[in-house]
């Protein structure tokens, strides 16, 4: 069996013991019960993925992954295909706003160049390049059904192996100029959105570039005709090879039952082809921010994820998940270190005044 | 000339040649113009604030008042007055939520009994209680108004001794039963708005004592009627010590010029009070969340103020604060850290496809 099929037969739903225990815990801690809202909430999803009642974070790893997108020719983004190998010159270096932020996380960034379109000889980068950029979506498919599959092979592999090295809390990152729009044809599929919905000015193209952009989108889709109902059909027709890499990544998190926090718009579409194919490995997803891109917030509804963090961010990189890796740590902290109220000597609530079956 | 009125004429504007260095720098970081949204923003606010180009955060203080409500006695509130100083002798011993997530931040707690209905002698908790609890704003006015001055007066006095020993970001948290009540009844004199949309279920009471609370709220105001145009008298007849004092501490951040970020439905109800007393002051508040309190999200539109945070979280103490500090923290991470385009090699924006004047 291959490696993708042995991947999606480990994933499984979360544990409910482990859940109720620490759902139990939460409402003995001196607070009104359910007063901390998500972070209660998470804190007992990674009770489930983790199978204890009280689960612990010891190693984040943001895993960064970049490709380049033949969808570039078209003059879809507003910056130059050169950008994707300079920035990932400047993961490397330490030097792009997901070094900053996983730093002040205290997260590890790992940079995979899953098919940058020139030849990259950057220290620290991690070479799983499967083809060097794929082929323009707009006049075929953007990769081999079999580029897909490595791709999503490629991000599993990634997952296990941070994973091997102590990680117990994984994020996401992009990077690859154009890949908002393989990204919106992604969602587009799977959704049936309209391109209004689906369709923004990434990196801030204007008015004119953004009618080019869905014109492109809508192209591609017709004369590739990909198949919402198999999710590698759809990466590889309209899909990135980052995108499929991240996807990877999800699945590997979900298999080893580890968290995933998903990054903004690009690591959503690849949440999206990743629950296509296992729509279990949910369950391991955390959302992390809602992009000023406007089809994110679709993709968050496909995969039935909230976001925490509304900041009008639009950079990718994994720089949500950075920021949102520290909100899981807290959840855990909270379950983890509170008094519970016999603890303090504090009194619980007056139950007579107090609504039936209070939730959130 | 009071401690007070001394206060609020040391309150000025951000300044604008810092905020214009500021965002010129983050124009020429490696990321498209604004795509890292808030965190921009904040980094530019802070260095208005710092007056400094690139701002620092060095010590971060929340300071977290208590008083108790003498409103308690109607009912409002699912859970009994002795929780206020069980709660604070919780927050001394270190295992709260704001506790936790203080730690988490790496922010100091201080805790201020404000006016605790009973004498406190705990360990580390800050005695500047003006009086035993407000009296039953249901039946007269809360407090004096020389008392509430003295509220605003040791909030001041609060914040500017954090400053002396070195703060540089402050947020504000509170503890009292029934303090929900008090809140809804400033935000209702101040915005005019319906009892549907001020007043919310606090720590959690059922639909029969909503209601209740909602009566008791309209019998404050019509007994007391405060006036709207004069915050002291406000705060005096429908507010709460520990509110009083949360609204000082903003007002001395604010003549100290530095930053203070406003927890949830309380401490919102205190920078209603504050603003009302110097509107600049609001120059100084960060939001952090927004609290399920219903209020609060009407208090944030009356302070023109954006939370960052959506996690359904109504605990206050300052967890929101302490949440969000480290967003605070990030910010000007990006701003100092961050390469610029020219020190990473990496090519800027093709004009021709970008929109005309972009912003966020």
């Amino acid at each position: 069996m291959s490696t993708l099929n042995e991947t999606i037969k480990k994933i499984h739903g979360l544990d409910p013991k482990s859940m109720r225990l620490a759902r139990e815990r939460q409402d003995q801690l001196t607070k009104p019960q359910g007063s901390l809202g998500v972070l209660e909430e998470l804190s007992i999803k990674m009770a489930g993925i983790q199978r204890q009642p009280i689960p612990e974070i010891s190693k984040k790893v943001i895993i960064v992954m970049a490709g380049d997108h033949g969808v570039a020719a078209e003059g879809v983004s507003a910056f130059p295909q050169e950008v994707t190998p300079q920035m990932v010159a400047n993961f490397a270096a330490g030097g792009a706003g997901i070094n900053v932020l996983a730093r002040h996380a205290g997260a590890e960034v790992r940079v995979v160049d899953m098919g940058v379109a020139v030849p990259l000889d950057i220290p620290g980068v991690i070479d799983r390049k499967v083809r060097p950029g794929t082929a323009n979506m707009a006049e075929g498919p953007a990769m081999t059904r079999d580029q897909a599959i490595a791709c999503l092979e490629a991000g599993i592999e990634m997952a296990e192996a941070a994973i091997a090295d102590g990680a117990d809390l994984l994020g996401t990152g992009d990077m690859g100029i154009a890949n908002t729009t393989a990204s919106s044809a992604i969602l587009t599929v799977f959704s049936g959105a309209e391109m209004e919905h689906s369709v923004g000015r990434g990196t801030g193209i204007g008015a004119d570039a953004l009618e080019l952009k869905k014109d492109v989108i809508r192209r591609a889709i017709r004369v590739n005709q990909p198949d919402k109902e198999d999710g590698i059909d759809v990466l590889s027709k309209v899909g990135g090879l980052e995108i499929g890499g991240l996807a990877g990544v999800m699945l590997g998190a979900a298999a080893n039952r580890v968290p995933v926090i998903v990054d903004g718009f690009i690591s959503g579409a690849a949440a999206l082809v990743a629950a296509s194919l296992c729509p279990d490995c949910r369950n391991y997803m955390i959302a992390s921010h809602v992009s000023v891109e406007p089809g994110h917030k679709l993709i968050l509804d496909q995969l039935a994820l909230k976001p925490m963090l509304f900041m009008n961010m639009r950079l990718g990189e994994g720089t949500g998940a950075a920021l949102a890796s520290s909100l899981v740590d807290a959840s855990c902290k909270v379950l983890a270190e509170m008094a519970t109220f016999a603890e303090a000597g504090v009194s619980e609530k007056e139950e007579d005044r107090t609504e039936q079956g209070a939730g959130i």
